[in-house]
This record gives C-alpha cells, sequence and structure tokens, in this order.
C-alpha cells in the first residue's frame, strides 16, 4: 500500500471507534485480532461481498455504500437469532487513474463515518482489515453470539407452521427502479416523499437484529429476505423439505407500491430484492403472542406437506407468477 | 445468482470435505455459520484479499490462486502462534463475457480442489461464503484457536533481542521476476529448477503455523512476511518503539538468488514480497534452543535501543538501500 493511502486507511479506520467491546483483546493493527469469546456460547460467522454495478448503482453515495455492506451482513445474523459482536472489512477501491485523491479522500470520511454509525447502533466492533486497488468493492465478514442450541435455521420449519415476515416488502425494488430510472411514467403518481423513501429502503435497510433475537425463541425456521420472498423462502422449503401457500392479499406492501396494480406490486413483493425483512415460521399457537409484541409483523401463509410453493388469492384462485427471484449474480 | 452457476458452487464448494470438524455445528448453506469454541481459549482472526493482476498475475493457475490466498491468511494465523480452525471465501468470477462456462467449471474444479487439499494440512474447514460476478478476486478470513496470553504480537519486542527468520528469503521476489520476464538476462544462470523453485516459492508460500505455535512460547514479537523484511520488521519496531540492526552475510538467501550480485540478493532478501516466512524476536538466552529445535531458522541481527533500522556489513561498514518495501497497493 502507498505511503499516503496507508496513511489515509490509519486515519479513518484506526481512530477510536464509538464501539469498545470488553471482549476484544487486540484489535487492528497486528497480523490478527484476538477475541476473548463469551464462555458457553456459540458464534455465528457470515460474509458478504457488494460489489459497484452489480449490487448498489456506481453512483451510490460511500455513506450508503458503508450502511449497506455492513446492513447486509446484520441482517444475517439477525435471521439466526445471533447478537452482534465483531467484524472485518477488506475494502477494494480504485487506483489513482480513477479517483483523484481529494475524491478518495472525501470517500473514505464519508465511508468510515457511516460504518462506525451503524456498527455502533448494534455494538459490533471492526476488528481487522484490508485495503487493496481494484474495481470498488466491499467484503465485510460479521461474528455475533449465538445462545447454545438457539440458531434459527433454514432446515427446520414444520408443516402447519404459519409464514411471517418482519417489515413491509417491495420498497426496495421500487427504489432501484427509480434510481435507473425504469418504468418511470408507471411511477409518476409517487410524491417526491414516497420515492425518497423507496430509494432509502434500497440504500438503507434495517437489520432486523432485535427482532431475530426475540424470534429465536419462538420461530421454528427463519431466513432474510436478500434475493426476494419467493426465491428466500425457497430456500426454507427446500432445507425442510416441506411447501408452502401463500394468500397474497396478505402481503405487507410498503406504501410506496400504491400506485401499481395490484399484480405488479405482489411481483415486486414477491420477487424484489434487497428487502432484508425477517422472513420465518412457527406454530400456529405462538403466532399471537408475537403479533402481540410486534404488531406490524404480518402473516403471509402456512407450511405444507405437498413440496410446493402455491401462490392464493383472496378468491382461492391459485396466481401463476413468470417473473424469477432477484438475480445478483451477473 | 445465476441457476447454473448456483449448482456449480454448491457442487465444488459444498461435497463432503476432508475437514470435519467437531467443534463446527452448522456449516454452508444457511445464513450464518455457527461455531461451538472451545472453552478458555482465544480466537484470531485475520482477512485478506487477492486480487487478479495486483496479488497474482492473471495467468496464475486456479490451483496457485487457491493455495496462495488461504496460504496467506493461514500465514498470519502462524504470526501470532494460533492454531488454523475455520474459514470463509468471498469469490468473485469474471462474467460470462470474459469465461466461458467450460473454462469456469475447470477453473472452480482446480480452485476447489487446490483449496481443500491445503485446508486439510492444516485442518481448518471451510463454513461459509459469498460467489459474486466481477474482476477475478479471492477474499478469505481465516479464524484459529490461541492460548489465552500466548499471542505473539509486533509490539513486544525488547532492546536486546535476537531477531531470527524461520526459512530462506528472496525468492519469491525472483519468482515474480520469471513470470513478468523481468530483468531476464540477470537469470540466464540460472537452471529450469532453480527457476522453477522460484516460482513455486512465489506460488506456493508455506504457512509456519507449526513454527509459530511452537515460537509462541519462546518469542518476544513476531510477524510474517508479506511486504518484504525490511518493511514487516518496521512494524514490529514501530510498534515495539525500538530500532534494529541487521548483519546483511547473515541474511538466509534463498538458492535461486546465487547467480545475482551480493547486492542484489540482498535487495531482494530485504524488500522482495512473498516470502511468508516468520521474522520474530526472541531473548539471547532462548535462541539456542530455538535453532536446536529447527536448525534452518537463521539469527539476522538484533533489537537496540536506537530507533532505526541499521543494516550492517561483515566489514562493518554501514549499508544504505535505495529500494522501498514491496507495494502491493496500486
Amino acid at each position: 500500500m502507498a505511503g499516503s493511502e496507508f496513511q489515509l486507511i490509519q486515519s479513518y479506520f484506526s481512530e477510536p471507534e464509538q464501539v469498545q467491546r470488553a471482549d476484544l483483546i487486540l484489535g487492528i493493527g497486528d497480523d490478527c485480532a484476538i477475541v476473548a469469546p463469551e464462555e458457553q456460547t456459540h458464534l455465528a460467522f457470515s460474509i458478504d461481498t457488494l460489489i459497484s454495478g452489480v449490487h448498489f448503482p456506481h453512483n451510490t453515495s460511500a455513506d450508503a455504500v458503508a450502511y449497506k455492506s455492513l446492513a447486509v451482513n446484520l441482517s444475517d445474523l439477525a435471521a439466526m437469532g445471533a447478537e452482534p459482536a465483531w467484524f472485518t472489512l477488506s475494502l477494494t477501491l480504485p487506483g489513482d487513474d480513477q479517483w483523484d485523491p481529494v475524491f478518495r479522500e472525501q470517500w473514505l470520511k464519508q465511508f468510515s463515518c457511516s460504518l462506525f454509525k451503524l456498527a455502533g447502533e448494534h455494538n459490533i466492533q471492526l476488528i481487522g482489515g484490508d485495503t487493496t486497488h481494484g474495481a470498488l468493492s466491499v467484503t465485510i465478514q460479521v461474528c455475533g453470539y449465538l445462545e447454545q442450541g438457539k440458531g434459527l435455521k433454514r432446515s427446520t420449519a414444520q408443516t402447519g407452521d404459519i409464514i411471517a415476515v418482519t417489515g413491509e416488502l417491495g420498497a426496495a425494488a421500487l427504489g432501484l427502479d427509480i434510481i435507473l430510472q425504469k418504468n418511470s411514467e408507471q411511477y409518476s403518481c409517487l410524491s417526491d416523499d414516497d420515492k425518497q423513501q423507496a430509494v432509502n429502503a434500497l440504500n438503507y435497510p434495517q437489520a432486523r437484529i432485535k427482532e431475530g433475537l426475540y424470534l429465536k425463541e419462538a420461530a421454528h425456521s427463519a431466513v432474510d429476505l436478500s434475493d426476494g420472498l419467493l426465491s428466500d423462502l425457497g430456500h426454507i422449503l427446500t432445507a425442510s423439505d416441506v411447501g408452502a401457500e401463500l394468500q397474497l392479499e396478505t402481503l405487507p406492501l410498503a406504501n410506496a407500491l400504491s400506485c401499481l396494480s395490484k399484480y405488479q406490486a405482489w411481483e415486486k413483493a414477491l420477487t424484489g430484492g434487497d428487502d432484508y425483512e425477517l422472513c420465518f415460521t412457527l406454530a400456529k399457537n405462538d403466532w399471537l403472542k408475537v403479533k402481540q409484541q410486534f404488531p406490524h409483523f404480518a402473516a403471509i401463509g402456512h407450511i405444507t406437506a405437498e413440496k410446493a410453493l402455491c401462490l392464493v388469492k383472496a378468491d382461492g384462485q391459485e396466481y401463476k407468477i413468470n417473473a424469477k427471484g432477484y438475480d445478483h449474480f451477473g
């Protein structure tokens, strides 16, 4: 790493952080970081790479890139019912031929501010990293505590379980359309506030950590919605060797979808990615208790023994969907 | 991820592996992996990204890319005296416009074979990952066990310590010259075997795990040599707030450097990167014991109270070097 670059990274990532965890023995600056895990706990690990132009549009602000990179990893912890503890960051930045030094410094400042702010909210500490030159990409690995035997897996849904989600669906996919100026004539009825809300849903997803910690006691299985409800619920069905029936009218559609037709809105909610809500299954008897605690959670269907994913309208008719799940890859 | 791609990844990275650790509760295939760390141990974490064209030449074989990506991370564990346990992999592969499907499948097969072979040698298990499309790069995060209070840090070198290294220096830098066909007239005296050895040193670095586990009892400080001896020893000196004197004639030069002048060979050993030997410091009294155990370790100087790095020839004259440390960045 070039000298000035090294100092820049040092100054933005080694400064005293908001989070100072007691279980960290040695932080950034040696060959490895050292942590002292609490006794009799398990640890949950997840790693995700976000690449400019693939997982976020090239013109996304450094603030949003940082937020989203950490949030999508936190969301994986949430989907297991884990409590965030530490993370590492591998940052690949464009070379001097593409980014001038002033821009790079501004970018790093914004990026690190946003990253440490979100980390502070979840009490997760940056403990190490790597920096290289290349096409802009951010790889974060998170590690969190999990009570022994309490992890929310995908493989443990049971026939008869209620299927529910932690919040509204479809806003992030709408936000991506708006940024890419796709279908803009359709969205002419949206207010600027609605549009901004949709773009924020895409750029600043809320990791449902608190919800995951609660659900690890009540739910049978869970997954986070990164690739779209159909695709991600599909992972639960495959892993648990079951099927599902979804009641389309019960899908909690994001407000911003209101200018779309019912069918268009369903497609966004079913196949749009980047929602980062949790989709979980639980015994019917436990649903009322959960709903009292979190009134905005929505039941959207149930697990069936027959191994298919069936979408049903209020009139009892089955609804066929053409679109596939959200595809980041390529 | 596209369907066929997903299956490809599945088939190469989810097959039964050589390593099946008892402390892994849940492996690849859920939102997070879950591990059950041994009680009363610390954990060491390190993350490194290797980018095609920056950290390895574009035409490097998949076998070597996999080997090196894991080995450089294992080397960080070695430098702390940690015992490898688990790793995650984030793999970014070129899209269909650059890699045809047959080539990708061959590449993934070679890559995963090589990765799991090295993982098997060190009893470290792949527990999770991510795959995306973009310029070829590999990010690996390793995690290993460390006895409480036994981590080999950079900040604990003491005045009077012997400075030593675990093996020969300079071969990898020579290997890079050979691959890039730099200074080829100088290397005309090298045999094909010597050349191959130098290229192998670059592509297949040996992580000194066993040596690190031994040294954590005996040494005061350690670092692994990724950016070149001067640069990496410099990290120890800065962190420990001390200086060093190196005796140039004691540098353990790789055989393949024999066709270079003494001064050229020193420069390769001092500033060439990618050696992945350990450089460590220890009390004079402990050196003989260590040397008996590992006869090929070489003492190359000592730690001084004066905060400078001084290079001394056999005649007592100081030697000034122009080259800077190896610079991966950019």
